[in-house]
């Protein structure tokens, strides 16, 4: 087998922005010159997750709105009581997001659906920079 | 290595339709003749998860409820509003719940728990036609 | 292609025992000699999930709150009725969570955050002995 590994920076605002890595992604994909295989997408790092969701305004602020009233501030209090910490809350909020996918390259594309995103969603409570692990398998 | 690819192709209802891909999945490891891999199986479409449960109509039914509970139908009002579309919520949902799964392929068969099927669940609020792509990687 | 293999055993308490595989993964890394590849990590039961969180107890004590709060101990109440059973939380709770993740391996090392850990979380009712299934791509 062969292993194409890349690296996505991006810098984040927190506070659970969503940022769209699918344009990185593929370039990782078509620098790797695959044709057929999948790509990992992993987010090192315990308050941010990744998944895939159409990246437009509307289902951003829902997706923001709904972790707030499920998860909301408060809920992180004993990680922050112990560790004198603010950021509990997104702790868990990664937690249950996950912090991979993967998905498959066929005829050297990434297959995702027509209104399919695959993004980065830091929930951490202050401006971040984030490193984004992609390795190819094929 | 090896890639072996597969499509697995069902109709659904939509409004939180499971459906259990264990035996399309499991037909796709047979035919690639891999001993020991991975299958990676992921769900083009922003408004379908994939996830493992016990496929019986009690557990199927519950998660249903709670989804009704947790991510109910006005959920995705912004989403809704911004693009003249219903099915806001079921945006929501298939982020959380995730695009992709990869179990372990050993002695020619899939890795699970015996009351642990694999599942495709259908967020949209309308009957769907899907796709399914399963990749084995030895 | 290789693609080695591990299997992790652990002892649970159950009720939403959190367990880090962390070592035991970095383990089957070591073990395999793998220096770039991924590391698929795998929960065989339909009442167990895989993710990544902050090890440390408070961390741990609010993931157990929230899910309590989220999806209550009645929230199985088909799966129970119909099965004689009990634990119909436990099997949504790890549908949830999910059963897989994949952790990127680089420079022989798994790639992870300073704070994160692999967890597997045992949402059973009662005490169980869990195997995991570790498979190195590469």
């Amino acid at each position: 087998m062969t292993v194409h590994g890349g690296l996505l920076k991006v810098a984040t605002a927190g506070d659970g922005e969503v940022v769209d890595l699918t344009d990185g992604i593929a370039a990782v994909v078509r620098q790797s010159g695959v044709q057929t295989g999948v790509a990992v997408v992993f987010a090192p790092g315990a308050t941010t997750g990744v998944t895939t969701i159409e990246f437009e305004p509307g289902a951003v602020a829902d997706l923001c709105s709904l972790l707030d009233r499920l998860i909301p501030a408060d809920a992180g209090v004993e990680h922050n009581a112990l560790n004198g910490d603010t950021n509990g809350h997104a702790h868990l909020r990664a937690a249950l997001v996950g912090p991979s996918e993967s998905i498959p390259v066929v005829g050297g594309r990434l297959v995702l659906g027509t209104w399919q995103q695959i993004v980065l969603v830091d929930f951490d409570d202050r401006a971040r920079e984030r490193e984004i692990v992609v390795q190819i398998l094929a």
